[in-house]
């Protein structure tokens, strides 16, 4: 058997384990993601790898921002990095093994793809509606990431241009529609407006400071006309965007995570695949629409998938 | 020197031709497609292929709908089609030589890709503004053809949830702002509810029966304030869908091609660029949006690079 580890850096905490054959997690450890730029993450990376219990055969890490070739651009959510790092190369000549480093939205559909909702699919479309709305892509039996390493944008695809505005300072993109922050948002803005909704007095009662997904899900449960609403406008422009990359991609399969997704489970899952279905241009395509399996264990699960990639490739 | 045939064939026309190496054209012939059904058109096919100068080493097919190892499911142009032809095989057998099939748009993206606009591209989306609106695509160095040989429909990606009615039944599609028959259709709703406009005088003057290519461009000459307008929200549609191509798929290239394309040509092209660029979720990514260079013939010419890739799979 060979081990090796799957970091997962996020804006807030990175996590790593030593991930067997079997996609199975050992040995987990966990960090708050230091401020200040990319040295301080790398040295807790190293940190992190060098703790385990054994030295793994090679390292795989999912980063949120475009990578491409171990060079990572531009992360918008890690506070401090420049324009430009060269993460895998710095890493590799650190650890001495080899070093794997991809978009967390592609690593997760990379996860989904191995060891979760994914397996024995060859076109996946991985949809994560988190804060945002990410995506990561399996194309041809591959994992994809296009000309410069940024693929898998679906949260900012736009199905209703010129509509509302979007986190990305655009308009209509999916994510305006489907993002949690955005969610939150429009419910604040249509209590503002005079709408009665129980949605803020459930956050408060929960004692959070944000309408998380439990607040939606106990929301939905009780009836309130403008959380069911609200995720309905949410399901329309998911199932609108899964159509339009059926239509241009003609995929076999799409898994949806993030945290709303967990707490909703089927009821968005049943109601993406139907409305998705009323848009395919070739009508009876299969499609399989399932949720997640792996839960916050996919950044972990798809980046050792990435180590071991790399592992074959040094040969 | 080894020749190898091209055969695009269309709801009215087949057309022909030997293909160099270089790309270029040698004894073209044309008929009219057949309708009645495959067997027809297969007869034409091999008439085609047995009445050109030389033998060819391999034949490429393009057609109009989805295929998938060289089997036709439900052409939508193709009288009399049933829902699945084994159009590959047949000609395989009868002909002797390796036969490769493919989607004629698809077709198209791989010509401009080999020999024309998209040239030294990787990642590259063509998209054909006709009656329709079609799309190919090139991912990481491939002609991509999906699951079951049904991608590249870009044309019937929602870009505005909602909106007009397209030609395939649905609302908001890309084609129904930039398909020349939804155009039309726009334009004729727009003067009989009284606006003013040179549109269908061009036409009769032309002695044309529909609004065709020509005479959008001769009304946008003329500063035609109704043809500005709608071909603005023709360019606003597909800016809207390269944009979230883009995002989705990183691509390096994409090609504008069609009849519209080919009278107004840098027209649509740089308007088609200047607005997809405003809406990159990666703000200064490069991409190139180029104007198809090979016209009626790619079919043929991407239909031959086809039958190239059948020989070198044949060995």
């Amino acid at each position: 058997m060979t081990v090796v580890a799957g970091i997962d850096i996020g804006g807030t905490n990175m996590a790593g384990a030593l991930v067997t054959d079997d996609h199975e997690l050992v040995d987990r450890a966990k960090r708050a993601t230091p401020v200040g730029g990319p040295e301080a993450v790398i040295d807790t990376v190293l940190e992190l790898v060098r703790g385990f219990a054994e030295p793994p055969s090679a390292v795989g890490i999912g980063i949120p921002g475009p990578v491409s070739d171990g060079v990572v651009t531009r992360p918008p959510n890690l506070a401090g990095w420049p324009a430009r790092v060269e993460l895998g190369p710095r890493l590799t000549s650190e650890l001495d093994v080899p070093v794997e480093i991809g978009n967390d939205a592609n690593v997760g559909a990379l996860a989904e793809w191995v060891a979760g909702a994914g397996r024995g699919s060859r076109f996946l479309l991985g949809v994560w509606l988190g804060t945002g709305v990410g995506g990561g892509l399996i194309l041809d039996g591959r994992p994809y990431t296009g000309a410069f390493g940024g693929a898998g944008e679906f949260g900012h695809m736009v199905v209703h241009a010129g509509g509302a505005r979007c986190g990305c300072g655009r308009r209509g993109c999916i994510e305006a529609y489907a993002g949690r922050a955005a969610l939150e948002g429009s419910a604040a803005m249509a209590v503002a407006g005079g709408r009665d909704s129980a949605l803020f007095e459930i956050r408060d009662a929960k004692g959070k400071d944000r309408i998380t997904s439990s607040v939606w899900a106990k929301a939905l449960d009780q009836g309130d006309p403008l959380a069911v609403e609200l995720l309905d406008e949410a399901v329309d422009a998911v199932a609108t965007g899964v159509a339009a990359v059926v239509n241009l991609l003609d995929l076999d399969r799409v898994v949806l995570g993030g945290g709303i997704t967990e707490k909703l489970g089927e009821y968005i899952a049943d109601r993406v695949a139907d409305r998705a279905r009323r848009g395919f241009i070739v009508p009876d395509r299969h499609l399989d629409v399932s949720i997640a399996e792996l839960g916050d264990d996919a950044g972990i699960v798809g980046a050792a998938a990435l180590a071991r990639a790399a592992m074959v490739l040094a040969g």
